[in-house]
Protein backbone atom coordinates (compact mmCIF):
# COMPACT_ATOMS: atom_id res chain seq x y z
CA UNK A 1 0.00 0.00 0.00
CA UNK A 2 1.26 3.57 -0.64
CA UNK A 3 0.22 7.21 0.80
CA UNK A 4 1.87 10.21 0.87
CA UNK A 5 3.28 12.04 3.95
CA UNK A 6 2.32 15.30 4.81
CA UNK A 7 5.81 16.83 5.14
CA UNK A 8 5.39 19.09 7.89
CA UNK A 9 4.33 16.04 9.77
CA UNK A 10 6.90 13.92 8.91
CA UNK A 11 8.60 13.81 12.05
CA UNK A 12 5.44 12.94 14.40
CA UNK A 13 4.70 10.29 12.40
CA UNK A 14 7.87 8.97 12.56
CA UNK A 15 7.56 9.43 16.43
CA UNK A 16 3.93 8.06 16.63
CA UNK A 17 5.49 4.45 14.81
CA UNK A 18 8.72 4.55 17.38
CA UNK A 19 6.85 4.67 20.11
CA UNK A 20 3.31 2.89 18.96
CA UNK A 21 0.49 2.47 21.52
CA UNK A 22 0.41 -1.28 23.03
CA UNK A 23 -3.08 -1.86 22.38
CA UNK A 24 -2.67 -1.12 18.71
CA UNK A 25 -0.19 -3.66 18.56
CA UNK A 26 -2.18 -6.10 20.50
CA UNK A 27 -5.23 -4.96 17.98
CA UNK A 28 -3.13 -5.68 15.14
CA UNK A 29 -2.57 -9.47 16.71
CA UNK A 30 -5.71 -10.24 17.33
CA UNK A 31 -6.69 -9.47 13.63
CA UNK A 32 -3.76 -11.97 12.32
CA UNK A 33 -1.88 -8.98 10.83
CA UNK A 34 1.74 -9.71 11.01
CA UNK A 35 5.24 -8.87 9.53
CA UNK A 36 4.21 -5.50 9.61
CA UNK A 37 6.83 -2.73 7.73
CA UNK A 38 5.94 1.37 7.00
CA UNK A 39 9.17 2.40 4.75
CA UNK A 40 9.87 6.26 3.78
CA UNK A 41 10.97 7.76 1.27
CA UNK A 42 10.36 11.15 -0.53
CA UNK A 43 7.62 11.81 1.83
CA UNK A 44 6.19 8.55 0.27
CA UNK A 45 4.73 5.53 2.52
CA UNK A 46 5.25 2.31 1.79
CA UNK A 47 3.48 -0.33 3.63
CA UNK A 48 3.51 -4.04 3.51
CA UNK A 49 1.77 -6.29 5.88
CA UNK A 50 1.01 -10.40 5.92
CA UNK A 51 -2.37 -11.37 6.79
CA UNK A 52 -2.56 -15.14 8.15
CA UNK A 53 -5.97 -15.06 9.88
CA UNK A 54 -9.19 -17.15 7.39
CA UNK A 55 -11.69 -14.23 7.34
CA UNK A 56 -9.42 -10.99 6.13
CA UNK A 57 -13.13 -9.03 6.02
CA UNK A 58 -14.32 -10.14 9.16
CA UNK A 59 -11.05 -9.22 11.24
CA UNK A 60 -10.66 -5.75 9.62
CA UNK A 61 -14.27 -5.20 10.58
CA UNK A 62 -13.64 -5.79 13.92
CA UNK A 63 -10.42 -3.68 13.91
CA UNK A 64 -11.69 -0.93 12.17
CA UNK A 65 -14.85 -0.67 14.86
CA UNK A 66 -12.05 -0.74 18.06
CA UNK A 67 -12.34 2.59 19.37
CA UNK A 68 -8.47 2.98 20.29
CA UNK A 69 -7.40 1.68 16.97
CA UNK A 70 -10.30 4.46 15.66
CA UNK A 71 -7.89 7.27 17.71
CA UNK A 72 -4.92 5.51 16.16
CA UNK A 73 -5.91 6.11 12.96
CA UNK A 74 -6.95 9.35 13.56
CA UNK A 75 -3.76 10.86 14.71
CA UNK A 76 -1.94 9.00 11.92
CA UNK A 77 -4.45 9.95 8.92
CA UNK A 78 -3.44 13.57 9.96
CA UNK A 79 -0.09 13.04 8.87
CA UNK A 80 -1.24 11.69 5.82
CA UNK A 81 -2.47 12.68 2.09
CA UNK A 82 -3.94 10.05 -0.05
CA UNK A 83 -3.11 9.67 -3.16
CA UNK A 84 -5.17 11.28 -5.82
CA UNK A 85 -5.22 8.04 -8.02
CA UNK A 86 -6.39 5.71 -5.20
CA UNK A 87 -9.54 3.75 -5.66
CA UNK A 88 -12.97 4.69 -4.35
CA UNK A 89 -13.07 3.78 -0.58
CA UNK A 90 -9.24 3.94 0.38
CA UNK A 91 -7.09 5.50 2.38
CA UNK A 92 -4.08 3.67 1.36
CA UNK A 93 -3.61 2.90 -2.09
CA UNK A 94 -3.25 -0.97 -2.50
CA UNK A 95 -0.88 -1.62 -5.05
CA UNK A 96 -0.65 -4.20 -8.08
CA UNK A 97 1.77 -7.19 -7.07
CA UNK A 98 3.80 -7.57 -9.92
CA UNK A 99 5.88 -10.34 -8.57
CA UNK A 100 6.48 -12.33 -5.52
CA UNK A 101 8.74 -15.12 -4.63
CA UNK A 102 8.67 -17.11 -1.07
CA UNK B 1 13.34 -0.04 -1.97
CA UNK B 2 11.48 1.88 -4.74
CA UNK B 3 12.28 2.96 -8.30
CA UNK B 4 10.48 4.71 -11.49
CA UNK B 5 9.15 2.62 -14.35
CA UNK B 6 9.13 3.39 -17.80
CA UNK B 7 5.96 3.84 -18.95
CA UNK B 8 6.57 2.26 -22.29
CA UNK B 9 7.87 -0.67 -21.14
CA UNK B 10 5.25 -1.47 -17.96
CA UNK B 11 4.26 -4.83 -19.57
CA UNK B 12 7.26 -5.99 -20.62
CA UNK B 13 8.69 -5.60 -16.93
CA UNK B 14 5.32 -7.27 -15.70
CA UNK B 15 5.83 -10.25 -18.48
CA UNK B 16 9.37 -10.93 -17.72
CA UNK B 17 8.71 -10.98 -13.83
CA UNK B 18 5.10 -13.04 -14.71
CA UNK B 19 7.93 -15.93 -16.43
CA UNK B 20 10.99 -15.02 -14.68
CA UNK B 21 14.17 -17.36 -15.36
CA UNK B 22 14.63 -20.30 -13.43
CA UNK B 23 17.72 -19.47 -13.12
CA UNK B 24 17.06 -16.18 -11.22
CA UNK B 25 15.11 -17.81 -8.74
CA UNK B 26 18.16 -20.06 -7.76
CA UNK B 27 20.17 -17.57 -7.67
CA UNK B 28 18.81 -15.44 -5.39
CA UNK B 29 17.78 -18.20 -3.13
CA UNK B 30 21.39 -19.44 -3.06
CA UNK B 31 21.91 -15.57 -1.80
CA UNK B 32 19.60 -16.44 0.68
CA UNK B 33 16.96 -13.40 -0.18
CA UNK B 34 13.44 -14.83 0.26
CA UNK B 35 10.02 -13.57 0.47
CA UNK B 36 10.53 -11.27 -2.17
CA UNK B 37 7.62 -9.37 -3.43
CA UNK B 38 7.41 -5.95 -6.03
CA UNK B 39 4.36 -3.82 -6.04
CA UNK B 40 3.14 -1.39 -8.93
CA UNK B 41 1.28 1.60 -8.91
CA UNK B 42 1.31 4.91 -10.76
CA UNK B 43 4.08 4.08 -12.58
CA UNK B 44 6.04 3.94 -9.63
CA UNK B 45 7.86 -0.25 -8.45
CA UNK B 46 8.21 -1.13 -4.44
CA UNK B 47 10.48 -4.14 -3.71
CA UNK B 48 9.80 -5.86 -0.68
CA UNK B 49 12.49 -8.82 0.74
CA UNK B 50 13.98 -10.95 3.19
CA UNK B 51 17.48 -11.91 3.88
CA UNK B 52 17.81 -14.83 5.84
CA UNK B 53 21.80 -15.42 5.90
CA UNK B 54 24.50 -14.29 8.00
CA UNK B 55 26.86 -12.12 5.59
CA UNK B 56 24.67 -10.32 3.32
CA UNK B 57 27.64 -7.80 1.40
CA UNK B 58 29.17 -11.45 0.36
CA UNK B 59 26.02 -13.12 -0.91
CA UNK B 60 25.51 -10.07 -3.10
CA UNK B 61 28.83 -9.87 -4.22
CA UNK B 62 28.44 -13.58 -5.69
CA UNK B 63 24.87 -12.96 -7.08
CA UNK B 64 25.85 -9.32 -9.00
CA UNK B 65 29.47 -11.18 -10.40
CA UNK B 66 26.76 -14.11 -11.79
CA UNK B 67 26.47 -13.64 -15.15
CA UNK B 68 23.14 -15.09 -15.46
CA UNK B 69 21.85 -12.57 -12.99
CA UNK B 70 23.83 -9.76 -14.97
CA UNK B 71 21.82 -10.47 -17.85
CA UNK B 72 18.40 -10.14 -15.61
CA UNK B 73 19.53 -6.91 -14.98
CA UNK B 74 20.00 -5.53 -18.14
CA UNK B 75 17.26 -6.45 -19.23
CA UNK B 76 14.97 -5.41 -15.93
CA UNK B 77 17.38 -2.15 -15.78
CA UNK B 78 16.06 -1.34 -18.88
CA UNK B 79 12.70 -1.34 -18.27
CA UNK B 80 13.35 1.71 -14.94
CA UNK B 81 13.92 4.71 -14.27
CA UNK B 82 16.08 5.24 -10.86
CA UNK B 83 14.74 8.34 -8.73
CA UNK B 84 16.78 11.57 -8.40
CA UNK B 85 16.77 11.47 -4.89
CA UNK B 86 18.62 8.26 -4.97
CA UNK B 87 21.69 7.75 -3.21
CA UNK B 88 25.44 7.17 -4.83
CA UNK B 89 25.64 3.78 -5.98
CA UNK B 90 21.85 2.91 -5.75
CA UNK B 91 19.90 2.14 -8.69
CA UNK B 92 16.48 1.03 -6.58
CA UNK B 93 16.27 3.88 -3.83
CA UNK B 94 16.64 2.05 -0.16
CA UNK B 95 13.54 3.30 1.91
CA UNK B 96 14.04 4.28 5.51
CA UNK B 97 12.21 1.91 7.94
CA UNK B 98 10.23 3.65 9.95
CA UNK B 99 8.04 0.74 11.49
CA UNK B 100 7.90 -3.19 11.64
CA UNK B 101 6.70 -5.20 14.11
CA UNK B 102 6.52 -9.32 13.80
Amino acid sequence: MVIKIRPEKREEYKKLHASIWPEVLDLLKKANIGNISIYYKDDTLFEYLEYSGADFEADISILMANPVYKKWLKVCDACQQPLDTRKKGEWWAKMEEVFHCD
